[in-house]
């Protein structure tokens, strides 16, 4: 996977929650349109779990809602996502395995600087993210409140339920069962380790009734094995076990009131959220349930709830499906317009 | 686990579909009170993954509806589950690593030799079974018509969806993850592997609900890691990895209608069964999901869906919780008196 396109901010040193500091932290991000003179079209667009900024531009493009040649989108990378500073290309003596723990707040944090001092941008128009890219903007939102003007988490949480939680745990039990992770100090890849993770996620990313419908074979699969053997595994096959497991603890991580400005009130953090914000989570998404996106929207003060009504699960919210691509795509340009 | 108190039905070979033969069979089962004169009071209660007749006592007693002293409940274990043969006590050559493939059907026609041949009952005045239990009961009904005269299947299905089967991949994939499984032929238990399954099981067979409730500290958990230690992983450490997987298997099988009577025909089948039916899933069962009893009772003669309104998940069907085992026990009732 190419970063070529990518441009990185490289403010030096990055103090982490954990304590540790990340000497020389690179954030690896991209911008697609120019900055308005007045500075009024910035919106910040965060990647998701295993994704980069190329994975983002599924909804971004001309006569979408992130339009380039309307607005100047920010994509920053996720720490750990093997683009930006990562288990995968941090030297000695934090890479590989004993890389740090790095929050969504330690990620929110290092954007903040990218965006304000390196960018020079005051206000954001939009702050849009899917899954941990929700995450980070939940917390942008609630710790920058005067920064964010509008605000579209899709299918992702201010804070990690327990469940998500759990679930996060099964994964990363199964990446870690192969001994050949060595505490991530191996040479060769964990390959039944990255397979058992695969195959683990295949039950979670979707729904029972994306299943049901074998809407995998719109995929291009011919059977469930297939799906299993050819998507899933594949896909976890090309990634670093490190990567995956720092980006599971970011995870983890996330609660925006968990720093020195809520002090852990979960509610007075989400009710601090002045952004107008749109919520989508998908209807029958297994991590992030829409049940926990209605308590959250309970506790905010200019919040929608709009369910994605599709089979696909988490998946709907990452725009693979044209049906749900329109609606996320929608909802975002009516939110621009507001 | 003694197994002291159940009784061993040895009838010799047993021709599995897989074409292999499990010589010297051995059934395991228990009865509770005894059958009347006429015949009129036999119930069957096969046992759920992983269980055996022991756990199947949450819902037998006096006063209950399953009551020995009003009725005569047999219970087989389920073959692989450490009781019944498994790979954890069948001899050389078929013995752990080399355990075959053993389906739901070859569990039911075992059990209709016990049923029929060996305890000389001729008809079910129920067949009742959570979870595995419950496709086994479904796949007796289907099979044997004019035996089964009422039928409660809880928290199962007729047939294995794909998502459930999927959820199950996810499951063997933690555990074989581990290389000191060894293909089965392991000298000391795969516990990576194990705790993996346990931590994995931990998100699937509960629900977002229960954990955002915290119900796991009415189960006596102190936290989510100490539920995820002290249950789901020192739960998984007590089984025999052998024994897991070849239960997976069975489970994963489950297809009321793929046998010489229904030629895989799934609507037949079901509409095959003249059985009083309450079908009871539980509302936020994740690998038994109630959309999927709704259409089983779609194609079903006489059956009505109840949905267990509960936060269980999947453990709902299988009694834990006191609210929901009365409704389990109070539907039972309206049943077997019906």
């Amino acid at each position: 996977r190419a970063m070529a396109e990518g441009e990185v901010y490289a403010p030096g040193h990055l103090v982490l929650e954990s304590g540790l500091t990340l000497r020389d932290v690179k954030l690896v991000y991209k911008t697609y349109g120019s900055l308005a003179a007045d500075g009024s079209n910035a919106i910040l667009y965060p990647t998701r779990f295993g994704g980069t900024h190329i994975d983002n531009e599924v909804l971004i493009g001309p006569g979408m809602a992130l339009d380039p040649d309307r607005y100047f989108i920010v994509v920053p990378n996720l720490l750990g996502n093997g683009f930006s500073s990562s288990p995968s290309n941090t030297p000695p003596p934090m890479g590989r395995g004993a890389f740090p723990r790095v929050t969504v707040l330690d990620n929110v944090r290092l954007q903040h600087r990218l965006v304000t001092e390196h960018l020079g941008i005051g206000r954001l128009r939009l702050a849009v993210g899917w899954s941990m890219g929700a995450q980070q903007v939940y917390q942008w939102a609630a710790l920058y409140p005067d920064m964010v003007e509008r605000l579209a988490p899709i299918a992702g949480s201010a804070r990690t339920a327990h469940h998500n939680y759990v679930f996060l745990e099964g994964m990363r039990a199964a990446l870690t069962a192969d001994a050949a992770w060595a505490d991530g100090w191996y040479e060769q890849p964990p390959a039944r380790g990255l397979r058992a993770i695969g195959r683990g996620w295949a039950g979670w990313g979707l729904s029972q009734d994306f299943y049901r419908a074998e809407a995998y074979r719109d995929m291009g699969y011919s059977s469930v094995e297939d799906f299993l053997v050819n998507y899933w595994e594949a896909h976890y096959l090309s990634r670093d076990a490190n990567n995956l497991l720092a980006m599971i603890a970011t995870w983890q991580s996330g609660d925006l009131s968990a720093n020195e400005t809520y002090h852990g009130d979960y509610a007075a953090a989400l009710g601090a959220i002045t952004a107008r914000t749109i919520v989508m989570p998908c209807r029958t998404d297994l991590y992030f349930p829409p049940e926990d996106s209605e308590i959250e929207v309970s506790h905010m003060q200019a919040a929608e709830l709009r369910i994605i009504p599709s089979i696909w699960g988490h998946y709907a919210g990452g725009g693979r499906d044209e049906v749900d691509r329109a609606f996320i795509d929608a909802a975002l340009e009516e939110l621009l317009a507001a």
